[in-house]
């Protein structure tokens, strides 16, 4: 079974916009045993659309494009389709009632653009879009499939997991990949080659080990080809995790925050934070997980020093004699924060994000984090890189993955 | 003059790799006026690579490709290209000085398998790799030229600056594409598409006008083919932006963030953030900017009711009686934060953000965003959509322009 993906839109020809889509779409085409044999990106070009589509109808069974079905005129996919089909746009119910559901969320009426999107190829298998107002649409000839999704990653998303991969699979015959995902933060990806050099050279050829690593995160992800594999899989995975168990926080799509708040819930805890150097980073991490106020009571952004005085209770001395990235500090910070909360555990950072502020003493990318419970204290600098964003994302992740081995103590 | 990108590599047709290579490199051809008509992306198969090159040979002049030029078994890209020019490899003397320099650098003696790295295709111009062993190099054929360069994102930038457009802009005439883009906050695409109707159908063939929306975002690309076009450029920008100009924040690569936060250096200005349903996120957009401890003294997350009455001193009784998500108590969250940093102005946020705990009076996605400045204070509701992390997103930028638009009033 082959695929190729095909993404319209001029400003991804000028480099206005980074494709994440057609890396997404490749990635989950891939774990379920779709071949990808090229992605193609043309500009709203009818002409070119055309083109392009013809010759990969030639090469593979199933192409899959985003971008281009937008209500307004620079968006032609869903015509240009229509006229390569030799079909004709007809009222699509379901996607007229999608609108009208839509606007009603936000108090309007749709306009007359809004409602042009409810018009959908006659011939074609139409998927009702979640998320926005443009349709997804399915040609089904000559037993070749061409699917065409909007370009917004999160409604192409949804619709290729809950619509267009489950039609797909049931109409494709398919081979068994197994996947398992090893979660890991605080870790880079050449300290755990060294660490896993041996089991890496005895994997068979038919078990792969993809690094994946991202800013603060490390994912290891075995894939093994053919369902067989599957015991061998768990197997080297459990070798695996038990070099570096200590970094291990989950596996799959787990993600640190959602780890961490299932153990506070479980656990009957609660925290706070007080940031300095991530400025309510690590506030809006815990709080993008739904359900966090069960365990998240909030905190103080102590980004000038006045806050962190005034609002945490730093002793002013101290500030002047240490510094406000210091043990000394950043403890002070905590165990401010614990207090006006009364929460069970606090998280405190402090520390030089950049790009400017480094010294010899306090060196760029040092960050101080603290972890306060009702039983103590506990506090550790860290030496994070010369990248604000970066800087500010590792602290952050580092921080709640003390908290959770702290949990895991218990 | 038209260019094709061609990516090669495996990696990248199973989703494992985002290619940001394609991209910067559309940005720095179409800053040049070479217009890309086509990326694609192909697998580490001699036969495809060479397929693709002939068609792209027949549709533009000029070809990029990228990756494959490694020293392991996988990378075929320079063996293919030798045969399809029907070329031969030679020892190059420059690449072989190069390879020995970068192992010097090292420590070390190159091996056998490096050394390799320096046979070039004789009918070449090779470009010898600042940055690694792997050269680049140009066949120059009747007329078109095919440029081969690294797949690593460093490598592959510094040759295409310091090597590769320099010498194709002498090569080829190029033509001048003006773009102006404008930045806007809290407008729908098909809003803008009715409200400028009247000047988009009035734009002239060569001048293009392209939606980029993102969350909470919308981003308005007009773009002149001709240098000639620059000033009707300006005047339909100009044009546009009156329409919509509460709405716009800047122009190009603005972000929002920084604009607010120039103003308020301008202004000699300071603000404090006292957040419920956006949970550190405002923090961390204005945080994010490097500087920003210069206006951002910080404030609190007050995520629990419990926080908004200790820490910001809502009141007990207009918490219950209104609820969290009210003009009351948003507005109350203002005040307390203000007098406790002492900011000049003050930002506060309370609402549902989902997925669930709305209600029929108070609906998912309701959120309350009040300003508070040492003259008053200023509340409103808005209604965002079911989706927990755009709501979140939309609230945040929302209250940042919220604030811009109330300091342009000075």
């Amino acid at each position: 079974m082959k695929a190729a993906i095909l993404t319209i839109g001029d400003e991804l020809l000028i480099g206005q916009v980074v494709d994440t889509n057609s890396s997404w779409m490749a990635q989950q085409l891939n774990l379920v045993g779709i071949k990808v044999e090229e992605k193609i990106g043309v500009g709203d070009d009818a002409s070119v659309i055309k083109e392009a589509l013809s010759r990969l109808l030639n090469k593979v069974d199933f192409v899959l494009i985003t971008g281009g079905l937008g209500p307004t005129k620079d968006d032609i996919t869903k015509s240009t389709l229509t006229e390569f089909f030799q079909d004709k746009l007809v009222l699509h119910e379901g996607s007229l009632e999608n609108v009208k559901r839509i606007f009603a969320t936000i108090g309007r009426e749709p306009n007359a653009v809004n409602i042009q999107q409810a018009m959908q190829p006659s011939k074609a298998l139409v998927f009702v879009n979640q998320n926005g107002t443009a349709s997804g649409m399915c040609f089904d000839v000559d037993g070749k499939m061409v699917v065409s999704m909007p370009g917004v990653p999160f409604e192409m998303k949804a619709m290729l997991l809950n619509q267009v991969l489950p039609m797909a699979l049931k109409r494709f015959r398919k081979i068994d990949i197994i996947h398992k995902t090893i979660c890991a933060q605080g870790i880079g990806e050449t300290y755990v080659a060294e660490k896993i050099a041996d089991i890496e050279a005895s994997l068979p050829d038919y078990i792969k080990l993809a690094y994946l690593p991202s800013v603060g995160l490390l994912r290891l992800r075995l894939s093994g080809y053919g369902a067989a594999s599957r015991q061998e899989v768990d197997d080297y995975s459990n070798q695996i995790v038990e070099r570096i168990s200590a970094h291990v926080f989950g596996f799959g799509d787990d993600i640190l925050q959602d780890v961490l708040g299932q153990l506070l819930i479980q656990q009957g805890k609660s925290i706070s934070t007080a940031e300095s150097c991530t400025g309510g980073y690590i506030g809006h991490l815990l709080t993008s997980v739904p359900g966090s106020s069960q365990y998240y009571l909030g905190g103080t952004i102590a980004y000038s020093n006045e806050v962190k005085v005034k609002q945490l209770g730093v002793n002013k001395q101290d500030l002047e004699k240490f510094g406000a990235v210091s043990k000394e500090v950043v403890e002070q910070m905590a165990i401010g924060v614990l207090k006006n909360t009364g929460s069970d555990y606090a998280i405190a950072t402090s520390g030089i994000a950049g790009p400017t502020g480094g010294s010899v003493e306090k060196p760029l990318g040092l960050v101080w984090i603290a972890l306060a419970g009702k039983s103590g204290i506990f506090s550790k600098d860290f030496k994070f890189g010369d990248n604000r964003e970066r800087n500010i994302q590792r602290a952050a992740l580092t921080a709640l993955n003390l908290l959770r081995k702290e949990l895991l103590k218990k």
